[in-house]
């Protein structure tokens, strides 16, 4: 990876991410469309990835790492957008539990997302301008399809694992119903497989609060040159919270006042938690598409694994063998156990090999972004067991 | 009651209920100004009320109904805004459990509201202009002083009863913990005795949402004819999605799709739960005054009866010899039963004589307007020992 992006603001360093990934990044021309689920087709479809590891020589020590809907490709190296330590770090790296003196790690950018792949703010062949809301809807299939077209560019027929949390772990689970010869593990997290109508509800509020900004301008707010970034604060706001537990919540911040000794009795941030969610609105904004936002918690909200498998979950598994490891949180509200339960009981349905944990955390959804030892060791020893099975020198 | 508006939007009769409540008032001179929690006072303070049923010849029998955050003084009439029926029909009326038959009851619109009570849409007499944000914060100890008002005014000395959930049921808090010697009998529901860092958090996000809206003006849309609707119908999605149930959304939308047999592919609300919410914020925006949503939000969040009393909830009841019931809903999550249980903890630490129910339920923190049996059951029960301990005639 590269990064020659001269220093400017934020803002400016993710728009040109979107346009000029500083990570690898391939294109494929008009012959090697994209074919979407929803019927219509992306004919210059651009993949912006980033490596860690090294392949071994008969391709078969890959991890593919799908990331959640506001993350990146940049799971392990310093943000090129941010500044800041990649969003899995804790868990890819050397000697990590994903541990990239073993497997070689990949991770796209999704296809809709805002970080060099093909997005919104992409430029649209057809019209010279960014497409804004004339790219299609995204799928989740979409992604994953996607990502099967840059494998098979590296030359990469089987992934050792795939693994990823949330929207991450939704891909997960697409990836092992749709190439299941590809993947010999799967390690999807916190995840589900379908949006449930409360997930939905969540989304639908941020998009309308995207929506809502006249600076929005019907999704063409880049040529236009301004930036709904009031809306989309609120939304990450309002999604910040589904994050979060109430424990935790209770315990970070309480009825703490920031920076004061008592009321103002006034609409200022007196209390710490409205000081922080403000600067997770304002801080996220200056990373992050509003389209993008858009397009990723739609492609979220239509993931149903069960209908489009003849309205049986089960189905979507038959004959599978892959081996799973499916991890929960007991504080996650936004994606329960209860789902991931879901999963687990239609794999083993299946006859699958399966393996589940809930971690005990207070964190909630957050949790599989955090410091969480039982998680981490649950993920190492999954995955150093698979790879013995599969042969791979330790 | 006589409702005396033309037919017109319901936005402008909300406009006119505001200024020339339908329902009757008092307005409180210079002479008798309402001192406020902040230190600031409201000199020309208006207290519009309902009543339902007849006062004793001894005033004994008045029930005191506090309302919620988006509520008003119509409990059991037609509302004069929207034509609909009271917000709490099922629960008051004569044969209801709360009687009109043996009761008198009484429900203000909350200082702060915007159904004729001084809020921020009134006129400020200082400037002849609506108040906006010229009006102070008000807190929930306001609300009650407020409402100790018109009872001294209209000679009721002591209420047989206060009763109320959420918003409505921290005022019965606040009433049996300011007034003790007035309060008889006390009936929160779903409720708190402080607002949670969540809490606080998902109002936050609902007030950052108005204050996003161009057309808010800094609270000054009245004046300069704009409505920031869009941003308030953002808040007000999001602050329903937090009134109901994850299992009462799965069981009345699910994955349903809106008068559509496939997905598709677009930002129209595919989902039945979308178009819900979206009916959800349009129809309250019509109906609610937004700075009203920013000064009860802040009420909510302001309300700490443990802080007001030296740091322990105990203490707001020592001594005290009103009877209460608490109730809970199972499926609660903004008011969970837990901080219900607080608040019955610290009663029987001060000796006082409580009954707690938690009531089984999917519905959420909506069910304390909902068609309830065992709530049905339990306040009527519990009025009626009361009222029998009263002296009321049956």
């Amino acid at each position: 990876m590269t990064e020659t992006r001269d220093a400017g603001t934020l803002s400016h360093r993710a728009n040109d991410e979107s346009t000029q990934p500083s990570s690898p990044s391939v294109t494929f021309g008009p012959d090697r469309p994209l074919e979407l689920d929803s019927g219509a087709r992306i004919e210059d479809l651009r993949i912006a990835y980033q490596t860690y590891g090294r392949l071994n020589d008969d391709c078969s020590n890959a991890v593919l790492i799908c990331h959640a809907l506001t993350g990146d490709q940049h799971v392990a190296n310093t943000n090129p957008v941010t500044g800041k330590p990649g969003w899995w770090s804790l868990m890819v790296g050397p000697g990590k539990p994903i541990d990239t003196d073993r497997f070689f790690v990949i991770c796209t950018n999704v296809v809709g997302g805002c970080m060099g792949s093909t997005g919104p703010a992409s430029i649209n062949p057809a019209t010279g301008r960014p497409y804004g809301l004339d790219l299609p809807v995204i799928t989740v299939g979409d992604m994953v399809r996607a990502q099967a077209m840059l494998l098979d560019h590296l030359g990469i027929e089987t992934l050792f694992s795939v693994a990823g949390g949330s929207l991450g772990g939704m891909q997960v689970l697409q990836w092992a119903a749709a190439y299941p010869e590809r993947v010999f593990s799967a390690l999807p997290i916190a995840t589900a497989a379908r949006h449930t109508s409360q997930n939905i509800a969540f989304h639908e509020v941020g998009r309308q609060a995207v929506m809502a900004d006249p600076d929005w301008r019907h999704g063409r707010y880049l040529e236009e040159g301004v930036n709904p970034s009031k809306g989309l604060a609120v939304a990450r706001m309002a999604a910040h919270v589904t994050y979060l537990s109430d424990e935790a919540l209770h315990r970070k911040f309480g009825r703490n006042l920031q920076d004061r000794d008592s009321l103002t009795f006034g609409f200022d941030a007196d209390f710490q938690i409205e000081s922080y969610l403000r600067h997770q609105g304002s801080s996220f904004v200056e990373r992050f598409d509003a389209n993008s936002y858009l397009y990723l918690t739609r492609a979220m909200d239509y993931f149903d694994l069960a209908e489009t498998h003849d309205g049986r979950l089960v189905n979507a598994f038959l004959g599978t063998s892959t081996r799973f490891c499916v991890a929960s949180f007991t504080s996650d509200w936004l994606f329960p156990t209860v789902e991931n339960k879901a999963v687990v009981r239609a794999l083993n349905g299946a006859g699958a090999s399966v393996s589940f944990v809930e971690i005990a955390t207070d964190r909630g959804h957050d949790a599989f972004l955090l410091d969480e030892p039982e998680l981490f060791a649950t993920i190492r020893g999954f995955l150093s067991a698979a790879a013995d099975a599969r042969g791979l020198a330790a």
